[in-house]
């Protein structure tokens, strides 16, 4: 059986009703449900590759926007690919561009044809299209692509969702008669703001174009915790049990949406807060290391948790580390944070 | 045999002239010569004890008077000493912290007593005085502990080179009385500014005082390099085989310098220019790795060198973290730097 026409394996367990799969991309694969770190721009800040294969992870993001930005993708394919340049083996998701576009940029013009904004760095016009969000990650060689969509603003009018569902699917319509590299899957996004009937149409209307997964975006995105929820119960109503489908940006939370049939979460959440001194609790909350009272705690991190920071640095260390402002901090703290958000997900795939 | 009495151990090859040795203490060891990399606040900038590990490293140096203001050598203390606060369970040496105070410090007073200085942090006056810096070394739990000393100024006149020569013997006899911990080695100080007279005499006062090593200050430290080699050599023809030696803060031309006869040397070169995108050349040289020549070099930052760094990533993806500011560059610059100055020593003690 050819595995390209097999991407995901998926394991309902019957009991706890919690999808457990497994992506198997180009010989490659990983258990989901999963939790990716974000390599912006082809790291993930402060971090060796060596240190998040330790922790476990089988796949990360990384940002279209900020690779075409720096250093391009025709230096990074000319090296050989994402995966080479970064000296990451395991499995490379990359999103299409488009919400950097909408979150970074002041000045943009979205037509049929794409989208047009300045760039952060020298103020140049750049077009993005469906076609060469694609070209782009194609070049990156990533092992998910994501196509090119319209989030509009939250909260918007009906009108707003409506058109940027239409423009998302056109979009879409155009990216899938891209040509892939070989093995490499497409992932549509959709989008329909809080509309459960323009969201169902718009999941419909890409599995109707074949795409291989679908990225749900346009959610958590100010609104209250129980409407995403209500919004994404809709969705995945129509999406098939065979297909993955990955809720972007979202990191928190994480169990809920995984229950309600999640099977790939991102969030630079984690390592944020972590280079600001935050510590996420396996099981209780979050500590900022910076504050006096663990000045003589000679407590790990987390009593919870026995990653490689929590196993050989007690709190009095690592708030030493950041009074200081010592480099050493935001990696020991991104460690953990990351090892905590790996083990939450990690405990529901195995 | 009690090996607290025997804590070095000398091979003089007689071919090269080189001495190999092995530094014995409370049950772990250090092959000689060995470069420290500079733990200035209980961690080496940027790195994981494990990642210092991996390079090879048995020894490190750390800062007394940074680790005096910030956490405190009381909290180090409670928390089972510096090795365990770090999680650094090879040897460690710690400076007096004399010379921070003469290298940061724009107030300060110089008595027989002791040293009297304004805190960089907050203002306060401190007073160090040769048994206090023991003290704190005491605390701190140190391997190897070193006496106050009084570096003058270069240039200076024949009389300041007499009166800190004076100072420093005066700090030492008063040092040697202090109780060690038990295995903690004791060296003292050489000063003498650039007169061989005044060196040997320095040198022939610390040995009567039974010191176990000899720490050579006041060099490199603007003079001509022939010079500090003249000095260096007329300081040396008076310390006995089986003692050994350190270079304090010399981090270039070590290959002279342990031909010369010196043991152990530190500085906080390698790493510092490391984090701004300088490496060391193992074979030739340095390079900037921001340069635009290298926006597209595949070839590993350095092709003598088989480091973490130079094994897995590339020259365009290394300036490509320096562009944009990562902090993984800093990282693996400075696995590499740190690499290439083992390296060299290694060379001579293996």
């Amino acid at each position: 059986m050819d595995k390209f026409n097999l991407p995901f394996q998926l394991f309902l367990d019957s009991k706890s009703g919690i999808r457990r799969g497994k992506l198997y991309i180009r010989g490659k694969s990983a258990k989901t449900p999963l939790f990716m770190p974000v390599a912006t721009r082809g790291t993930v800040r402060a971090l060796t590759p060596s240190q998040l294969k330790e922790i476990g992870f089988e796949m990360i993001l990384s940002n279209t926007y900020h690779l075409h930005e720096r250093p391009g993708e025709e230096i990074i394919n000319k090296l050989g690919g994402l995966h080479k340049f970064m000296n990451w083996d395991g499995l490379i998701l990359t999103d299409s561009g488009g919400y950097q576009v909408f979150s970074l940029s002041s000045y943009r013009k979205v037509t049929d044809d794409g989208v047009v904004f300045r760039s952060i760095l020298d103020g140049n016009e750049i077009l993005l299209t469906p076609e060469k969000v694609l070209e782009i990650q194609k070049k990156l060689n990533s092992d998910i692509a994501i196509f090119l969509d319209e989030c509009p603003e939250y909260p918007c009018t009906a009108k707003r969702e409506e058109e940027s569902v239409k423009r998302t699917l056109k979009f879409a319509e155009r990216s899938i008669k891209v040509e892939r590299n070989p093995g490499q899957l497409f992932f549509g996004v959709v989008q329909g703001g809080m509309n459960f009937k323009l969201r169902q149409e718009c999941a419909l209307a890409l599995l109707s174009l074949g795409v291989d997964g679908f990225a749900i975006g346009g959610l958590s995105v100010g609104e209250e915790a129980t409407l995403t929820k209500e919004v994404l119960a809709a969705t995945l109503e129509v999406i098939p049990d065979d297909k993955p489908r990955y809720l972007m940006g979202v990191g928190s939370d994480i169990l809920t949406y995984v229950k309600m049939g999640i099977d790939m979460f991102d969030s630079v959440f984690p390592t944020r807060i972590a280079r600001h001194g935050t510590a996420i609790l396996y099981n209780k909350g979050r500590i900022n290391i910076s504050n006096k009272r663990f000045k003589d705690d000679e407590s790990p991190l987390d009593v919870d948790c026995d990653c490689y920071t929590c196993r050989n640095f007690s709190r009095a260390y690592l708030r030493h580390l950041f009074v200081c402002n010592e480099l050493l901090g935001k990696t020991l703290l991104s460690i953990h944070n990351l090892s905590v958000l790996y083990k939450i997900v990690n405990a529901l795939n195995s």
